[in-house]
């Protein structure tokens, strides 16, 4: 796991998301695809080439768009990023990729820069096609309202079920110099731990090489969005993108300088995990599940995810009922190693299950605590050192009500 | 797959449950471990010694009553099966294994037979003792009124959170004599595909080794318990039991009787897990998933569960939305094999897509389809011959209601 950081004045938060890093210019605007008549069609421009790479849903059957960005990163040439909401062009055939690249077409057409410098993405309903014409038609009036501040809009316009939207920023010194790093996200429902469970795009002024940014990457969505789920539902269209346009002094060329860019990334995703599963479809309170003493990070990732995808459990957690048996189960189930002497639950940092024995407890506090915005379950396998953990939310009859009538 | 039966004399579908097979006792009676005093404690009996063998979770936290019947079994000289619902007597430590071995004690005194010939099971609310006082007192009347028709108040007292009991049975032509096999089950909650995943207790008058029935007993239970969900958490206290009392002249010695008891016995199971997916937790109507075309079974099987398990495909289909776009999202992420150029999905027998293309169909149609009280998904992997059933249901508002205030 990485370090806690002590130093305040290193990695520093602070506002805004996709356009927190300079001469990143976004927007998002109506363009009719959503019928509600929300914004829906989103678009992020860097003047510079930016180094970018990506992380990518491990679904079989995923959405053009994925495999259009797949196939380009990792890159040292992207300058756009077009994401449209309301239509996931999922399940769409040999149309859909051709209207991938049509739509990377128009972004080209409008910003006068390559076509394949442009990454595509799309959420929402699944088999529907692209309404190409409208978002061609709006393109030109997006285009021409790109600003350094328009991340607030960018990060509107590519919800879906989602009820806010989702930022991120941070300030980071590094060689007596100063980067920036900020990204947003969106993600409600068909959320499950297996790269990619939502859409996050994040921008960053350092200067790195597109393998570095990926080993990094990579990492660090194991360590956050691949531990966050929802539903268990893994999508068809998930990705995460992230620009390094190099406008600061900063290089990423060493050691230290590779561990703090780390560390900057680790924070802004997982900020904005917190926020996706704070704002899981129905959710009335986030679920941060942390698992310690595990073998293994992978036993460690294991056990939180079972945890953390217990419809049962999350029921009782909607019901602020202490029901710590489906936790105990879940972990059961997992396949993770477990020490049968010396594992101990603690459900809103009260103990209730050590030694596969109860623990008498309160139950009238645990309850109390169970009504907070944040539930914390602590397991601690004591099987070793290792240690992972989870983010959710419960489970409500919103849920039911959002995914019944979501309608095609 | 097992074939179909043409010859309706050979397997005769019958009335009643456990008790159908000749020469079995059983019961059920109130003894006060439910709060709501509904009946909680049923015993079954044999005078002879039966053949028997079990199927159990394989969640790695069970209940002591599966590490006893799981420790007893296969075996020749079972006589009675005790089970209280109430209490799963699950994470409980020590006093919980002793307290098993009290249970099976109490049969043993009452019934006068040895304690190693009584298995026990308990299903309830995890991480609570058994009130073994009530059980004590309760005994001594449940012995006395054991009756051959006494399978729905047996089949009454082992249930939870169902709305119904289960019960199937069938009488069975085989070298010119009949044999009968049928059996109850509860499971409503809990419920996912890995063996096992509720309690189900078969019985039959056949004569057939222990080792033979244990790997029948294995291959059914893969063709249709561990096929079946309701929410996908695997639970601590689950299993199948079969008895055989060898009753009837029928011998299971060759591979014409083996087959049709392997028939029979699949008759059985796959019915009463129709009934406990009709019943699953807050469910209005069925699901049954058919997956033929895939290069394995195991590819099938793998296929049908990840869309028995989508919590969001189970919200459109209570919703009554044709939304198949998460059956087709739920096959991509499952890790099926599945041909990109001949998958085919139909909903309500409606095809909706095919070679990774959307089929234009009627959605008022399939809409009103939904409706019904048994939905049909059937998907073609297009890749080879191997199939396999998945039985779920939907998912709706009740199902959140019940286990948010199903209190521990």
């Amino acid at each position: 796991m990485l370090k806690e950081t002590n130093d305040l004045d290193t990695i520093k938060r602070i506002s805004g998301g996709i356009t927190a890093a300079p001469h990143f210019f976004a927007c998002g605007i109506e363009a009719g695809i959503k019928e509600t008549g929300k914004k829906d069609l989103a678009l992020l421009f860097c003047e510079k080439e930016c180094t970018a790479t990506g992380a990518f849903t491990t679904n079989a059957i995923r959405a053009s768009c994925v495999d259009w960005c797949d196939n380009l990163l990792p890159a040292s040439s992207i300058k756009a990023v077009v994401c449209n909401s309301g239509c996931a062009n999922a399940c769409t055939g040999e149309k859909g990729k051709k209207d991938t690249e049509t739509m990377a077409q128009i972004v080209s057409d409008n910003l006068d820069i390559s076509k394949k410098s442009v990454l595509v993405a799309s959420t929402g309903v699944i088999g529907k096609f692209l309404p190409l014409e409208k978002i061609k038609s709006t393109m030109p009036q997006l285009a021409k309202i790109l600003s350094t501040d328009g991340g607030k809009r960018f990060a509107s316009a590519i919800l879906t079920t989602d009820t806010t939207i989702k930022e991120s920023a941070f300030s980071v010194k590094c060689n007596e110099k100063r980067f920036t790093i900020g990204g947003c996200a969106k993600g409600s429902g068909m959320i499950n731990p297996n790269m990619a469970t939502m859409l996050a795009f994040i921008t960053t002024d350092v200067s790195i090489p597109s393998e570095t940014l990926s080993e990094i990457l990579k990492k660090t969505v194991n360590k956050t969005f691949n531990n966050l789920t929802v539903d268990g539902d893994t999508s068809t269209n998930d990705m995460v993108l992230v620009l390094a346009n190099g406008m600061s002094d900063v290089r990423i060329d060493n050691m230290k300088s590779r561990e703090l860019f780390e560390q900057a990334l680790y924070e802004v995703c997982n900020d904005l995990c917190k926020q996706i599963a704070a704002d899981g479809e129905g959710a009335t309170k986030r679920v941060e599940i942390t698992v310690t003493g595990a073998e293994s990070e992978n036993d460690a990732r294991t056990a939180a995810k079972a945890v953390a995808n217990s419809n049962l459990l999350k029921c009782a957690l909607f019901g602020n009922d202490p029901n710590w048996g489906r936790i105990a189960c879940a972990i059961g189930y997992s396949g993770a190693v477990f020490s049968k002497d010396n594992m101990t639950i603690s459900l809103c940092k009260i103990p209730v299950f050590r030694n596969l024995q109860p623990l008498p407890f309160d139950y009238n506090e645990a309850g109390k605590r169970l009504k907070e915005k944040v539930v914390s379950i602590d397991i601690d396998l004591g099987s070793g050192e290792s240690k992972a953990v989870a983010h959710t939310c419960d489970f409500s009859y919103d849920y039911v009500k959002i995914n019944a009538e979501y309608h095609t």
